[in-house]
């Protein structure tokens, strides 16, 4: 086993599949050695490539030397391809949102006991480091206990024009970007879930959501803020934070942002009044110079084991997933609980 | 009546009861004349500018020179004192909120009509200039339709250490500032409201709110979220306001602003892909610089007419009042939803 390298093969070769490519290659112990798509020219495109390509899933199943498959197609198939694999031997590794609902991936946890084979779902984001900046600042109180979380992000470009705009895809932006941001929240916290109002945004015209936001509440007070938008022409900032001692920016993919704190060493300074509009506000002014700190977000690390290695661990036994199921499972019922908030018009009050 | 000079006294001479005598100064026809307050500091500081002061509410009322009496006191006060000064044939200015609940302010209606006198609301932000930009901006469909609007304020200065921290007094930051922003937004549209849903925050430990989140959907579809805050080291943009064509931002009291719109002279040009975190996007890359146009937030001259100038020509029947107490009532009914709709943790389903 010591020199055992894990073949791969990506089923659905879009934008997706060749990025996983570009993943695994760094990675030792593991590579990509083939494609299998339905459409004929991405299978041209891995043949030149030096790919090995397939003319079925089921000539992919049948390969004794395929050890690991991983599925990035739409989100509809992800369910029976997984479990098809998982019954045939492999290892799978799954695109998100892994599935549409929250069953359906229990049925591919229990094939994957079955099988007793590993069953790993990429949520890259976790690897994001706005996020993990945010988990830091968390984790450090470096704006005190953290009592409220907006975590956003905005484009302007509409949902892009492939099946993610069709619902029998598994399309729409909660279940596309919505999944990743759902996920990074519950891993701010210990803490269960209290209730979720949300509404979905339809300004496109298109039959799945072109957008969402989502207020959730923790149960040991938490609140969050999550919205994704795809006709925000101006952009809020992507992260928004804020904690019994100051407040916390990241305004953008460049890691642009601060972190405003009260001065614990100085004494209360009343702030100046300052004009608003026809009146004069004490409250809405900014606190006074001395009575703050102003300081830039710090940057941290990116986490130093990559989704592939842990793979590679997690198969032999020598670690525990990065990405565990039942953290996958709950954030589904979180999407579950806000499309029904958004449909029902109600708050949703459920233990997450 | 042609030289008719309107005496006014002003009852409850802080911060609000003085910038009234700088309202009335320069508008031809009334006069700030007294002053009644239960501090005596306040009274002295009042003779010290040469306005008379009074022994007791009951002598102001008595005075038949005093035409029109301001009410500026804390806000439990209010209806006794303006249906006395009604009842006494005074007309009645009142600070905002005007009442606690929409009940009492009925009462004061009712006392108004029976005694043939003016009574108005002094919604002094209805003249921020800050919410007249957005005004025009949805009027004119500077952003095509507009379907979403954000309004914040946000401090981190805690609420004033006075009465506006005790309840028995009318306190908190919803009856504080929320009443501005709610009425500005009601004249934003026609439409009435059909559910709210709201939270308070009570991080500072007070008995009132130290702020609020209210999310307003209206009838004709456009949704609205009211902020504020007063636990905020770092502040989120003063307006968002989203339309068919395009998304507009004022950022601070200073009217920092700007305007991105979909450049209809050019036919669709695909973003380019950004890096985001660890991952590619095209969703939420900025639309390609062509297929925008990116303009200053138009300024707009403030109203002409002052609330005192205005409040002159309703008593002499010449004019219609410019904050109308249906209006005023209206945003009570709201506030009253707010307050249920957080206390109760639901979605309150309500024509206002």
């Amino acid at each position: 086993m010591e020199n055992k390298t894990y073949n791969v093969v990506v089923v659905g070769y879009g934008g997706m599949g060749s990025y996983h490519g570009q993943l695994i290659a760094p990675v030792p112990g593991i590579a990509l050695t083939g494609v299998y798509d339905i459409v004929e020219y991405r299978m041209e495109l891995a043949r030149s490539q030096g790919f090995r390509t397939y003319g079925s899933y089921g000539e992919v199943l049948a390969d004794e030397s395929v050890d690991v498959v991983v599925i990035a197609t739409p989100n509809d198939v992800h369910k029976d391809l997984a479990i098809q694999a998982l019954q045939a031997g492999k290892h799978v590794v799954c695109e998100k949102p892994v599935t549409v609902t929250s069953a359906e991936l229990l049925e591919i946890v229990q094939a994957a006991k079955e099988a007793d084979r590993v069953f790993m779902v990429h949520q890259n984001r976790r690897w994001d480091e706005d996020f993990l900046m945010v988990k830091n600042l968390v984790e450090n109180k470096k704006a005190g206990e953290v009592f409220h979380v907006e975590s956003r992000v905005q484009g302007a470009n509409g949902i892009p024009g492939d099946w993610r705009q069709l619902k029998a895809y598994g399309g729409g932006m909660l279940l596309d970007w919505g999944v990743h941001l759902l996920d990074q929240l519950l891993l701010l916290t210990d803490s269960e879930i209290e209730t979720v109002t949300a509404s979905l945004s339809t300004i496109l015209g298109t039959e799945v959501d072109d957008g969402f936001t989502a207020h959730i509440r923790f149960k040991d007070g938490l609140t969050a803020v999550i919205e994704v938008g795809t006709t925000n022409f101006i952009k809020l900032p992507r992260w928004y934070v804020k904690g019994t001692e100051g407040t916390a920016v990241i305004y953008d993919w460049d890691l642009s942002g601060e972190i405003v704190t009260r001065n614990q060493a100085v004494a209360h300074v009343e702030p100046k009044p300052i004009q608003a509009g026809v009146g004069l506000t004490k409250t809405m002014a900014p606190p006074s110079e001395e009575s703050t700190i102003r300081e830039p977000f710090e940057r941290v690390p990116s986490k130093t084991e990559s989704f592939y290695e842990n793979l590679v661990s997690v198969i032999e036994g020598k670690a525990q997933p990065l990405v565990r199921n039942e953290q996958v499972l709950r954030v589904l019922m979180l999407i579950e609980a806000i499309f029904e908030a958004a449909e029902t018009r109600s708050v949703v009050h459920r233990t997450i």
